[in-house]
């Protein structure tokens, strides 16, 4: 037997699906965040289902790879931890975690070896308290007041952090196109190069304001993180801007 | 002039959405994470439009609200703070940061009063490069190798964080059925009782293994952070199974 999917990423379960569409759903989101392992317990129009197929949009291997359960103790026999997710407050005297707290939980359990999966209701009224009570701890997705999530969407929010609890992605990065910033440099020279022009511009006088007024200009070009290639592109603005210039010309208006 | 809605909460642009469903899964979405104006940027169908309305599952709000502009600059024109989502790479020299780094600077944005919104591409073939100039910085959402959402669940995605971003909802609570866990003291005479049962029933013999039985037993009742009822229902286990025993009876088996 093979080393089920389980141990190395958490198996999503459905119970009582109704709507293809939301199966396909769940597959896509699941294909999108990482995951493969999905078992559907009595799906209401059986299996396979072409409607789930065609809203899948290129997970077809989590589909062809579904295992289908009579009950969910059936689906779950093999699990250490299972999260069931909920809309509602059940009354149910079992930790509830959000949907960030649930993935790094599974993290978790996942490190140790536990076999894990997060169960979801079917459409019209979600788990069922029996079931409900077979797992470890409830997920629930908070809302603003009006909460209409769907199947497809509560599975994919689940997955969505899952993969975040394991993703690398700088919460912030420049693409410079390839290419580096540049160089302090570089940056150093086209500095020199504005303030000369500035200055037989007339556009630093009175002396007074001009440590001030290079002080902007120079905080400007700093935040705008320049790569070498936009260092280039302003150098080159600058002697346009300047080209035919008279050397002694003073500008026709002194705007700052 | 009212004051519009996108000084309190992102306002989402839509450019050129073809699928009117994709257009009511975003207002469901935004009705589910606290967003309100929806703008649409030459919607492909017109508008109004049947399909967003029957998507839209009771955000039928956000759809009546809906303002329609032919170009996304007219769309975004009255805001200060503009993120653009893009899935591709688009070698653009702009910051590209994570949905929940975008809604955290979304707030930070409309803390300081500047009107924000959030732009999303059409199905087909997301923003051109223009368009995505028009923003200040770019989201992008992180996925596995297989990246395929659609345009209503990437709104969600960004609906959902910037929920989340305000959200006071503790990462985990117990729902006790709306009472409180029990208080320490109802806990000890449940220890005691048990403790005073397995003893007549030779449980805790020989001598040296006490203090350790009673330990494991103890930490696994705390950890299970038991409720009143709780409390009394196990009590009542307590008397169910020592009910007509012999005061004397030694146990069958000494197992532990």
């Amino acid at each position: 037997m093979p080393q089920p999917d389980s141990i190395i990423a958490p198996a999503i379960i459905l119970s009582e699906p109704q709507l293809g569409e939301n199966i396909g759903a769940a597959a896509r989101a699941m294909a999108n965040f990482g995951l493969s392992d999905l078992r559907l317990v009595r799906p209401r129009d059986g299996w396979p289902n072409h409607k789930a197929e065609s809203m899948a949009a290129g997970a077809a291997d989590i589909l062809a790879g579904v295992q289908i359960f009579a009950t969910v103790e059936d689906a779950v026999a093999e699990l250490h931890y299972v999260l069931a997710t909920t809309a509602r407050d059940r009354s149910m005297p079992k930790t509830i975690v959000t949907p960030g707290e649930g993935a790094a939980r599974l993290k978790r359990a996942l490190s140790e070896g536990k076999a894990s999966a997060v169960l979801f209701g079917g459409e019209r009224s979600g788990l069922t308290n029996h079931e409900i009570a077979l797992a470890d701890e409830i997920i629930s997705i908070p809302t603003a007041g009006f909460s209409s999530l769907n199947l497809g969407q509560a599975v994919m929010l689940v997955a969505y952090e899952w993969f975040k609890a394991g993703d690398a992605t700088p919460s912030e990065t420049i693409d410079h196109g390839g290419g580096l910033p540049v160089p302090r440099e570089e940056l150093f020279r086209l500095f020199e190069h504005l303030e000369g022009e500035l200055e037989k511009g007339g556009f630093l006088h009175p002396p007074g304001t001009r440590p001030g007024t290079i002080r902007n200009l120079r905080s400007l070009l700093h935040r705008a993180r320049l790569s070498d290639q936009e260092v280039k592109t302003l150098r080159g603005v600058i002697v346009a801007l300047t080209k035919g210039k008279k050397r002694d010309a003073m500008p026709e208006s002194e705007e700052k």
